[in-house]
């Protein structure tokens, strides 16, 4: 008798993780309920991210008011290529622990609710931790000055200077 | 012996239901868990705002690169006046419910991961729904041109005018 205590006790653990576990997959993979707020999108292009990248664009530029913004996922690792902008950027870091580098500065840190102002022509990149994935709000103004220029990869050394 | 069952099952129950309550509580007054990317900021001006509204600054605007982006949340009932950017604004449904008008058009409903562009000097006003609070990131590109016009309260009139 003392036994059916014990298993109703780990019945109803059981239950209860297999819920927590069920809603969790599910917020993962739909992206509906509160734990994420923009869809993933679809993938970067290879040739100016390295590693997994998604994409979501929010607002599209038209010639009337120019600023594209969009929601970017970065899966552990993965990075964009060193880039400027003529008209600066503004990131929002949304989840996960991301790496953000301007030219010559050491890499900083960036945490769900950090912001980032990039100036104008400034050479930066900014991706995911190793081990953890990256979620970004990117804010890109004046792009009548000209949307983004892209550069050279960052390489694993630059990437992995913050550990040394 | 049959009751000890019981107990048992409710006592975990009950640590489990105690557990998440404290979770979600220290949730809302700290926001530092996942349930909310921004803090809720200050109290906005009462001049320019009906009810209650706070607001976080995330980028504040320099002489280099004017694009502030803040963090809003309006309680229940809550709007900005009506009002317009030169430069135009970019808003972002962070979560809640929110309601967006355009001048001589219908109040447009904003749900979490919705988008809007609000093209520049088109008076407009935004906010929450009458029962559901609303939090969003505005973006104010091009503020050399100027920041934002103040026009006047949104009346109940207006404000109500989706439910008629």
């Amino acid at each position: 008798m003392k036994n059916h205590g014990g298993n109703l006790f780990t019945t109803a653990l059981l239950v209860i993780l297999a819920f927590s576990q069920t809603n969790a997959q599910t917020r993962r993979e739909t992206g509906k309920d509160t734990g994420a707020i923009f869809p993933k999108g679809q993938r970067a292009p290879t040739t100016t991210f390295t590693g997994t990248v998604w994409v979501q664009p929010l607002i599209e530029a038209d010639s009337a008011f120019n600023i594209p913004v969009g929601y970017v996922t970065f899966e552990p690792g993965a990075r964009s290529h060193w880039h400027s902008h003529a008209g600066g950027q503004v990131l929002l870091a949304m989840g996960g622990l991301g790496y953000y580098q301007e030219r010559g500065k050491p890499i900083q840190i960036l945490r769900k609710g950090d912001a980032v102002k990039c100036p104008p022509n400034v050479p930066h990149w900014h991706g995911a931790s190793p081990t953890v994935e990256f979620m970004q709000v990117a804010i890109t103004p004046n792009t009548v000055k000209g949307r983004v220029t892209w550069m050279q990869p960052v390489t694993d050394i630059e990437y992995n200077s913050l550990r040394k």
